[in-house]
């Protein structure tokens, strides 16, 4: 399996991200329940992937309530999907393309469940297609900001294939420069709390040949203050209207240093990722993750009992300090 | 014991941080080997507490190499004290309060193990009062500098008691504000990747009952936007002459973004740590740790197999970010 997430015919197959890199495997999900646990515990996670996973969801939940004639025509099945859909719409509260693949799967429900899982499988394959195109237009961008050859990039949690149906977003940059032989290493931040960079970045970047280091997150300005980093590069799980991004936490902290240092910061994303209802961050809701995240690492306690936490699991990065952002569409910001 | 490092009149004796905070024990290190191998794996750390260690550890050495008549005047010894002394002193690269409590005992040798011996315990209450001095210093600053009651503080690392032989730097200012019922809460970073704030400053914080919070390094950036900081409070390994700061990894980054939001940054520190023999940070020797500091959690493996590292244990804080370099003698450096 090279996709992510994918649909078996009755059921939605993740590769289990909690379980990388120790082991490489895949769950079978066939039931809402399950499939909404995995979101919360992040067995897939990335805005792309969760677009999939709302869209697989609603097809399943169509395909469950499927009256015996066949068809989801009856009220109550239709009642059934809704609800089903709104909760996983709402499993991770910031990622605006979780609602978007829910959202448009469950606009073909009223055509029937065999009609809801077709669109749901064609958002598959368009995914991968629009992050191929979006990080062709941003390595094109890398291409013509950074001078420098081969180039020294920093990145920011797993926007991989991984992250995505395939290809990825910010690390699909990363495949499109190194198969044209321009890249001389990767810093891949950890990205604590839940530690993606070491966990999956650099899984990722392992398999595909990239040379890369692995650094703590709070390290990379100082990367970047000794001359070792040409540009940054990461995804978004919200842009707002005026370029305002959401993203994993610790991206702010990147774009503050980059802009000191006056290194290129790209942010890479499908266009399902824009909100253009927003008008800026401030009107994003940032999801507050469980305690235990910081107090445990790896099954150890590692903090006092008792001991309180901000967890935030994504800060907003104002659109003065982004370079681009870049979609399958081009380039729709650009700091002046 | 309320010292973290203590001379028991034949050993070096020390509080384990490596057992915290899920037991506090204290080791009785009987040899330099011992006490060489507890510095490398930072079961004694701080600059403070290296200072002591540092003086300790000649004092040890001149009575394990003093001859059967009670003096150390063979060259034989006095060279044999003087490798002990290199090896204590280049243990851990960056600190120099390290090198400085050796050199400082080192030269009590002349006189005999027993001068070594007093001039390392008078070294170890003095380091407590210096502490106590230049964190009242510094609160008094602080109080003048914020205007909000109470207030918000955020740290780094850990500076309390354990990083010295008692009370603390940084961590001395929130028990001087706390005391004068000042402090709102403190933030405490959990800075990887040891952990020396969810391990050691969690528990001292609670132990000193201060209400405070854990976050990841890359959320205070986040924090700071979101104003819930009034102040940032940090320690240092080594100040150079022009104001510059070396200090853990991570707190580079603070101040890049604490200069952003206009919150102010202080480092508070002895005099022993500032080095005016540098001109500035550019010659600071930055000590790399070991990889697996990174690729393992709690003893963990997260990273893939082969995994190369960038793990510097320190980083550079220009002069020009730096509210103020506070020490027992008082303002060494405003930020113009």
């Amino acid at each position: 399996m090279s996709r992510t997430i994918d649909w078996d015919g009755d059921a939605v197959v993740i590769v289990d991200q909690c379980a990388l890199p120790e082991s490489y495997r895949t769950l079978r999900l066939t039931t809402i329940d399950e499939l909404v646990d995995a979101i919360k515990r992040l067995a897939v996670r990335g805005a792309p992937a969760l677009g999939a996973a709302g869209a697989l969801g609603v097809a399943m939940s169509a395909r469950l309530h499927r009256g015996p004639g066949g068809t989801t025509g009856a009220t109550d099945a239709t009642n059934a999907v809704a609800a089903d859909a709104e909760r996983l719409a709402s499993a991770r509260p910031t990622a605006v393309n979780l609602r978007w693949g829910v959202e448009r799967a469950l606009a073909a429900l009223p055509r029937g469940a065999d009609a809801v899982t077709a669109e749901a499988v064609a958002m598959l394959t368009e995914d991968e297609l629009v992050n191929k195109q979006a990080s062709r237009n941003a390595a094109d961008l890398v291409l013509r900001h950074c001078s420098r050859r081969p180039l020294r990039l920093l990145t920011h949690c797993n926007t991989g294939r991984l992250a995505a149906v395939d290809w990825g977003t910010a690390l699909g940059v990363v495949r499109h420069l190194h198969a044209a032989g321009h890249v001389e290493y990767v810093l891949a931040d950890e990205t604590r709390p839940l530690l993606q960079g070491s966990r999956l970045t650099a899984w990722e970047l392992a398999e595909l040949g990239v040379p890369y280091r692995l650094l703590p997150d709070s390290a990379a300005p100082a990367a970047m203050a000794t001359g070792l980093v040409d540009c940054v590069l990461v995804g978004a799980d919200r842009v707002a209207a005026n370029g305002d991004v959401a993203n994993k936490i610790g991206t702010y902290a990147l774009a503050v240093a980059a802009a000191r240092h006056h290194i290129p910061f790209f942010v890479v994303a499908p266009e399902s990722t824009v909100d253009r209802e927003l008008p800026d961050g401030s009107h994003i809701v940032l999801e507050q993750r469980p305690a235990e995240e910081i107090t445990h690492v790896a099954g150890t306690r590692v903090a006092p009992q008792g001991a309180q936490v901000f967890n935030p699991a994504f800060d907003i990065t104002p659109a003065e300090l982004v370079t681009a952002v870049v979609t399958e569409h081009g380039v729709l910001h650009v700091r002046s």
